[in-house]
């Protein structure tokens, strides 16, 4: 394994990781648990698996592998606050919506040599990336990893 | 800057983001509002940020950057759960220990070419690290910046 391989290797295995913890996290708890908030006031658990799917979908063009799959989950996890009375996504629906976009992502990171973790990401320019070659794959991942534990920290403080 | 540079500054770059996310939090906040709970309870955010330098004091033997400067903080933030009645050090006391032990780090954390960084941490043996190449300092780095992710998204659902 060489240097670079090294280092997208521990990138992956800590995605993998936070992953994992969610999938089990998240697996562990009933469509009735998934309902209730975290804290008095404070979003439902659902509304976390929802947005960490919807952070997580939009990865999927961020990086270049497609076109997303749930664009429509963005409306309820993303641009709006949790509502109890809204509309939203049943159980069910989030956690197959969760574990196919985790599996497209997990398939695409798979295709990447390790230098191609260091390609620009597609929100930022030719012309800007040249000035800031750290705007590459590697940050959206390390970013949307550390987003994960931010939610999963909240997620382990309901009472189930 | 080669690709292994990158790989490091990428890695770097989101341990800051951490950091510099977390102080803007906890110096936001009075010694008063330190003293409160997250959530009705759950941890006082005292115990968090108590908690947070123990685990990045922790790291600099980890890390073979030298001893510990706070190994006195494992008893109260570690090893026990919060409580409120016991002795622990005060909320000047704890802000003082996470801006030195932030401090060491990152000056040791700049010290190191990128190379360094996938040499092993100090608690895996040599024999193990043939076996187990990940098991490196980026491996501590990026778990670390997880770990104050994952108490970072508990410590915004105080209402101060």
């Amino acid at each position: 394994m060489n240097h670079e391989e090294r280092f997208a290797a521990v990138a992956l295995n800590t995605w993998r990781a936070g992953i994992e913890r969610a999938d089990k996290l998240f697996s562990g708890l009933t469509d009735d648990q998934l309902l209730q908030q975290i804290a008095p006031g404070k979003n439902r658990l659902i509304y976390l698996l929802g947005h960490l799917t919807a952070v997580h979908d939009a990865m999927l063009p961020l990086l270049a592998f497609g076109p997303r799959l749930y664009p429509e989950f963005d409306a309820p996890f993303i641009t709006n606050p949790d509502k109890e009375r809204s509309a939203t996504p049943s159980s069910p629906e989030v956690r197959r919506a969760w574990n196919e976009v985790n599996g497209k992502l997990s398939e695409s990171f798979a295709s990447l040599r390790p230098k191609q973790w260091l390609e620009k990401h597609t929100a930022v320019s030719d012309a800007d990336f040249v000035k800031e070659p750290l705007r590459n794959r590697l940050a959206v991942l390390l970013s949307r990893t550390n987003h994960l534990a931010y939610h999963l920290g909240q997620a382990v403080l309901s009472n189930k």
